[in-house]
């Protein structure tokens, strides 16, 4: 999408032919950093530092390091050793260890000067891949908001569709387009005016901080909203629809995303605001259909305690908000029921969140 | 309540016998303050700079104010200055100007002499009868929690009632106890094991800041959440009744309260989790039967977009926490229906948040 009115991926190929560029991610939104990775080392670093994040990007840059790698050194022992480094690197990730191992098994059996060549290939197709994904979940999403549009703003064709999102699932966290972003973009891009009410996300801000930055800097009209808004706007009638991204949707349409997902659900239901999930079928666990079994991820205490934000002088301060005599429970995401989702907008169109909607959609999945 | 094991009003007579101490609130958490309000000047500054909050507070100061006037200038112009000075700090504190007029009253037809005492006897009746408001609700919602703990943990007496609260209804806000802590403090002084969610409360962070400071004082086992966490918390049976406070009540039993009850209030009624309401009868706006006629006040960007808090050298700083390319809104307040509330604590007994619970209990209010 665009930065300053200039088109970027989150990951690219820099202009000498063979390093790859990022953005640092750990800079935004207070600076837009392009990192150029030249060694297996430098990838391995990107992604535990968290320059690069998101399950996609994740493992786009894998497959960048390991064609990095093997540019320097393709014999079978480095192909194995970069396989291992990367995948240690973020071990739960499992976009990471299937590129790392898509582009090992695809080049095992080439020469080794025809290695790295194949790897640089393979990565750039997963990265094009992805983008094709998020651009097929944009198109459907899309079609949902120009729905709505035409059928509210006959009479006021300006007027915006509202749309809540909470946390970010935007390009930063894909390759392009992004997931519950993606349908924003391909509508403003569109020409349909939108609006998007952008949940602050505690504890890690990730909706202030990235999706404003994402939707400021590709002029998308939005607001910032806290957390606790969101139900009060709906009350009043402005929001016309809520869109969210997930982080592992169950077979029968149970949502595991960001805490204070299923807060907004609740809302939506009670106020009748279709409720959207952006699921790539990448991120539905076919082995589950009980969103409750789910295990939640506990996080630290500092992420609520402290934040960082400039000081008067422009500089990057670490703050301690409240006293360390109160403890903290920090959850990363909870489950938003099925019974709340309106339906789930997948790469092959848009399937009610149940068992029986995900199998029209994904028959070769569900078996 | 306690500070350190010594107990404390939020506001009092000074040793000297005609100063008055109040705690200054605007260094909360982050320090302890006592400052000696010696003058009509400094009362009213207090007010103005928010050192006192919370409604019957301003209106106990604004009371002390008077007498502190009178103490050095009893005549009638010296009285009606008094009145409009104190009234002008904050205009819309409908306690401060009750408080003011019922001094004024009573005072003016005494001789000059007799004025003053008389002023300090009244500052001081209101206050306590401010906490006994407050003991009273305590008491009514000490024995919902009572029911719950003999009712759930038969088994495991040590095991604790989980309470769920949001923003800061302490004895801060009051002169002592407060709105929807007292039931939490008269249950912990009675030895019924409690441990308190405290949401962060964003923007203001409230929660985290005032009510988790109170709780700690207290030595009331508390955590802290972000607001965004308590949903998820009662999926998870980890929730067994939530309390808040209000600052508007309907006569029909909608609740208008800091900005996020009604997600809570959703997510209990969900969850089946009682959801009960502190609401003094002074809370109630008899006028009003529909919530959603309530105007909620719009407050400014930086309570979300800029926060304070300690750098690494301890020093109080504050931070712009994400850019200024991105508008915020900031509703300070949302209205919670009756149907999601439970019931409302008075100081005459607990109510059906319904116009028949209420006129059961106020008869003489309700015509």
């Amino acid at each position: 999408m665009n930065v300053s009115g200039v088109p970027y991926r989150t990951i690219w190929l820099a202009d000498n032919g063979w390093a790859v560029s990022i953005i640092d991610q750990t800079q935004l939104p207070h600076r837009f950093v392009i990192v150029d990775l030249v060694s297996l080392e430098d990838a391995c670093v990107a992604i535990k530092s968290m320059q690069v994040r998101g399950a996609p990007l994740i493992g786009v840059t894998a497959a960048y390091g390991m064609a990095l790698a093997l540019r320097l050194d393709a014999t079978d022992h480095a192909l194995e050793r970069a396989s291992e480094q990367l995948i240690a690197a973020r071990p739960t990730a499992v976009n990471l260890a299937w590129a790392v191992n898509r582009i090992t098994t695809e080049v095992k059996g080439l020469p080794v000067v025809e290695r790295a060549p194949k790897a640089y290939q393979l990565a750039a197709e997963i990265a094009d891949e992805d983008v094709g994904l998020s651009e097929a979940m944009g198109d459907h999403g899309k079609d949902l908001i120009a729905d709505i549009h035409e059928s509210r703003n006959a009479s006021k064709p300006d007027q915006p569709v509202n749309i809540l999102t909470h946390c970010n699932a935007g390009w930063l966290a894909a390759v392009d387009w992004g997931t519950a972003l993606a349908p924003i973009y391909k509508a403003h891009d569109a020409g349909i005016p939108v609006h998007v009410w952008v949940d602050e996300t505690r504890p890690r801000n990730q909706g202030s901080r990235l999706t404003a930055w994402e939707l400021a800097s590709h002029n998308v009209p939005h607001t910032v909203i806290t957390d606790n808004s969101g139900g009060h706007l709906m009350q009043h009638g402005l929001v016309d629809i809520c869109i969210v991204g997930t982080d592992r949707t169950t077979r029968a349409g149970d949502v595991c995303n960001k805490i204070g997902t299923y807060l907004k659900a609740l809302a939506a239901n009670d106020n009748s605001v279709p409720f959207y999930v952006c699921a790539p079928s990448s991120s539905i666990d076919w082995a589950i259909t009980d969103g409750s079994q789910i295990d939640i991820e506990q996080r630290g205490e500092d992420e609520v305690r402290k934040v960082d934000g400039f000081d008067s002088r422009g500089e990057l301060v670490e703050v301690t908000l409240f006293s360390d005599d109160s403890p903290i429970r920090n959850d990363a995401f909870d489950v938003t029921p099925a019974r709340l989702v309106t339906g789930l907008i997948t790469e092959r169109g848009v399937a009610k969140a149940t068992e029986a909607g995900l199998e029209e959609l994904f028959p070769d999945k569900i078996l």
